[in-house]
Formats: structure tokens, sequence, C-alpha cells
């Protein structure tokens, strides 16, 4: 029995196709990206014709370890941390269960669970025992936001890897808030943590398909193995060695600028902001699927769950006109309710 | 047990260190990629920006289908081949062996034994038993460009297919030579044919990671589901569309070229050459070791292979400049011998 595919965000194509419209006239705000993405470094012909070499790799992780602030240990790039997610599966050690703080990003329990491994979905760090022998936190949490002091994730380390078993910390969501990362502390010396940073949301580049993996190096290079030589294209290690060794701070500024934008435009509109990070917010609401329709109706893409129908997460508008066509559609949808 | 990891081409930075230079100003013919990487098409914001929609993955899929004439499928986008080797021991039967007709490119048999299959490596197709639950066929082969017909190929098929195996033929330097690929026989109506194709070989741009999968839809099924979601770069799908709709036969022609010209420095320098694709030559030659390391002191790289030391790879030089360049180091380093 294989778990149905999951409809994440991005989707735009298939709401196109339902509701009308060209894609690229769709607002899309169902995903949690950086909607001005970063203006490309320049990339040389080699990165684009030969085969990504090692020099290129090497500058790419030492462009990450400055940017993640790492000292134990290089971080490895991969093809995205989906990439990984898909690699879990091995690090489940036979006879032991999974736990995945949950609700949370679907991918980990989906391929988890379709590779065979029972998994848990516990509702907090305390829900953990000696049983698990691999535990996943996304923190900030996507969708809800929950963000674990970096404390609170040390303290767990402490019991999984004791156990022998392996925490996977994602950071994917992590950028706006450094100070609760713990990617600085992973790599050699921390055996059982593993913590996954993914590149192009906070530089709004998801198409590159990139995040960077950092842990001891027996569990990367199994990393490195399972995904083979050549994983990661040369145009995105050089677009990440620029940026990360760029000034980042005009970035954070503009997404802070554009989150509270969002909030504005929210609340103005009555709906009730329950979390988010600084890539998205998350809404309860009583009438979420049809606000969600309603959007839909006006081409303007949010994320529903499937789990919880009173959410809706979205993500950040581009500018101050899509703003307004935001808070224009919400005023409509929810008019008279 | 864990393989050692595989030395490929393309690692001018690792010989670089070792006989000094700096690797871009390298002459790298360790690999088989055109020299001369197709013009770029315009890549739009988009691409790099969003996660790849699925508008952008049907485009490519359709501009695939017309460039490898596929009738049966639309071929299915990886991120690279070796990706979906990496993937390959979920579709080796249990109980069943794999067959590699070898020698060939070490990938297959390194990361099915890695796996735990069980591998015969097999001189020709002949020694293909039914307890071969997968076998496995470069064609044109490399190193050394065996090339199989298409109705031997398809015995092979029927003979495989009809003890329940899968034949993976891999195409990788299929594009020189369209009318002995099977790729525009596979998809639907031929279970138990997968086909890999390379994108960034004939386009030279295999920086891009890209190549595609021709099958029937429930392998190609477990493909995607091994790989995830938006294993493909945004550019990488854009580009792809945008060059296979193009007017490939000046590429043709460059290639042709740069072919012909290796051949003509390599039998100047008395050098014999024993099988090659359009994209590269195979010499054999007892003093193959010490004509290495020669080039290597003049930064030139090509491919030398464990398994048979009289045997180098060569591939295409850019220009004339290079083929200079080549000529004159190989007089300097035969001189004598």
């Amino acid at each position: 029995m294989t778990a149905p595919r999951i409809v994440h965000g991005g989707g735009v194509a298939a709401a196109a196709r339902r509701f009308g419209g060209r894609p690229e006239d769709w607002l899309d705000l169902s995903t949690g990206i950086n909607p001005n993405p970063a203006a490309l470094p320049e990339v040389d012909v080699a990165a684009w014709h030969r085969l990504p070499d090692r020099h290129r790799q090497d500058a790419a992780r030492a462009a990450a370890a400055r940017y993640y602030g790492t000292s134990g240990a290089l971080p490895f790039p991969v093809p995205g941390t989906q990439s990984v997610i898909q690699l879990l599966p091995r690090f489940a050690a036979a006879g032991r269960r999974a736990a995945v703080v949950s609700p949370t990003y679907g991918e980990y329990a989906r391929v988890l669970e379709n590779a065979g491994v029972a998994v848990d979905r516990i509702a907090g760090l305390n829900a953990v025992r000696d049983a698990h022998g691999l535990v996943v936190v996304v923190n900030p949490n996507n969708p809800d936001g929950r963000l674990f002091s970096r404390e609170a994730l040390l303290d767990l380390h402490r019991r999984v890897a004791g156990s022998g078993g392996l925490l996977v910390v994602d950071e994917a969501f992590g950028d706006m808030r450094p100070e609760a990362a713990i990617a600085p502390l992973a790599g050699d010396g921390m055996p059982g943590l593993l913590v996954f940073r993914s590149f192009g949301k906070f530089f709004g580049l998801a198409g590159l398909r990139l995040g960077f993996v950092i842990g001891e190096a027996p569990v990367v290079d199994r990393i490195e193995d399972g995904l083979g030589p050549w994983a990661v294209s040369g145009p995105a290690l050089t677009i990440a060695t620029g940026l990360m060794t760029a000034d980042t701070a005009a970035i954070r500024r503009s997404i802070d600028a554009r989150k509270a934008a969002l909030e504005s435009v929210l609340v103005g509109a009555g709906i009730d902001i329950v979390g988010g990070t600084g890539l998205f917010a998350l809404v309860d609401h009583a009438d979420a699927p049809a606000i969600h329709e309603g959007l839909c109706r006006r081409h303007i893409l949010v994320r529903p769950f499937d789990y919880n129908a009173r959410w809706l997460r979205f993500g950040l508008a581009p500018d101050a006109t899509s703003d307004a066509r935001l808070a224009a559609a919400l005023a409509e949808v929810t008019a008279g309710r």
C-alpha cells in the first residue's frame, strides 16, 4: 500500500485548469517562498557546461558554513531537502519506530511509511520515547510556526542520541530566526544530529532546487552515497556561493516588510492569524474552505490542509499592488459572512 | 561492505591539486560532453523563483517526446540519469540477479551491489539468463562504443520481459545515432523496457543535471515516487524545452567536426582508436598510464580505467587551438616511445 501523493502548494497550473486564467497571471500565495527573488549573481558558462566539479562544491560549502555559522562541519549541498527526505528510511534502524512532531510537512511521514517504517505522529517533544530511533522536528514548524528553543532541541538530542537514534531538525524556515537555529552546533562531535536547511525559500529561488544538510561525517557520507555523484547542478552551487557571501540584510528587511503587509491585509479582513514564520501566516477560520475557493475564483491561490479544514496558509505577496489585490478579494469573499 | 566510490571523469580540481595549474586552465577531455555548449535560451525569472510547477514539466515532456521521437510515452524528466541509477535496486526483484553488459559505466554495478543485489558482469546479450530479473545495457556503450542493433535489443527485451524482468537501455550517448535508439519504441505497450536518455552530453550542458526516462507508466510512477516532488530544477526544464524544440542539426555538425578533429590528432600521434561514440574516442596503448600522466603534467586530463590499464578515453576538444595543444602534448609525451 502506497500512500497517495501529497498535494503541496505551488500547484498553480492545476488551479488554473480548474478556475481559469493563465498560471502566470495567478497570485500564488500557496508556498512559503520569498516572493522577491534575490538578484542572480553571474553564472559562468562552465557552471552550465561541465559536470559540477569538486572545487565548485567546495566553494558553496564554505559559503554555506559562513552563512549558517557552522564550525563543526561544512554544510553538504543537496538538490533540495526533499531529496534527502527520500533517503530518510535508510536511517530508520530496523525494529525501531520513527516519531514526527506533527502536524508538519507531510512528506516525512509519507516517505517513511511508504518504505515500511512505523511512524508515530507526536504532538510534542515529551512524547519521544526510547523506541524512536528516528525523530523529526521541523523548527520553526510548517505550517503553524511553532518554535522550539535551542535548549529544548539540545535536550531532545541528548535523549535521542543517547539511545543510538538520529534527530533530524528541519530548519527550512529558519533563516529569519537564526538565534533559534541549531545548525551552528551540528557536525563533528554531535553524533545523532542532522540538520536540514533550505536555500530557495529565503533567497526566493525555489526553482533552483538546493538545500544543505549538516551533520557528522558518517551520516553525511551515507547521504552522499544515496544521492550519487553530481546531484546538485553547477548553476545552483555557483548562485549559492555568490548569494551566501553577499549581504543578506536587505533580503531580511524585504521579507519582514512583506510579512507585515500580509498581516495587515489579513487583520484588515477580520481573519485571525494563529501562527506562521517570517515567510507565511497561518490563519484559522470557520469558513476556510469557502475563502479558499473564493480566492481561487479570483485567481489567488493559498494553501488548504486536508487534516484541518479551518486552516489556510498565506504566503507573502510580492508588492503593494498584490497586497491590494488580496485585500479586495478577501473583502469580497468574506462579505456577509 | 560498501564498494568505494568511483573516480569519474570531470575531476579537474583534483588533477590540478596534484599537477598544478588553475582548474579553468586545464583542457578537460575526461568526459564525453559536447565541448561547445548550446546557447542558452532565455530563462524566465519564475523558473528560478517558483517550485517547478506542472505546466513547466509538461512543456519539457512534450519537447522531449518530439526530440526523442517517442509515441508510447512522454519522457519523464529526472535530475540526471545518475539519480535514477540510484533507484535501480528497487527494480531488482527479490531472489533474482542483475546482469550488466560490461565493461561499462561503473555506477550500475556499484549501486546495485551496495544495495545487496547480486550482479553478473556479462560480456554480451547471449549471457542473459532467466535468473536475471534486471538487465542493463548501455547503448552505444561507454567507453568502448559497442552498439547493439535495435533488433538485437528488441529480441533481448522479449526474453527479459517474458520472464517478468526489466531491461534498462541507457542511451546516454545515443543522440548521435538516432537510428539505433530504442527510445521511440518505449512506453505503454512495452512492459519491462526502461530507456534512459541524457540531456547534458549532446547539448553540452552537463552542469544542468537533466535526463529523461521513458517507460511504461507503472515503472515511471515508481521512479517519480523515488525522486519525490520537484526533483528537476525550473531552469533545467525551461532550457530543455527551448533547445529540444530548436534545430539541432548545427549541434550535430559541430560534434561531428570535433570528433573528426580528435581522430586526426590521435591518428597523427600514432595512437590506435579502438572504439568510441560521437562524443569520445577510446584508445588502446601499451603506455597508456605514462601518456595519461604526461598529459596531466601538461594540464590535459583524459580518462583512465582501473580495469584496463591500456585504455584511455579522450573527449572532444572545443576548437582548433585545443586540438593543436593536444597534438603538441601527445607528440612530446609519446616521443621516443
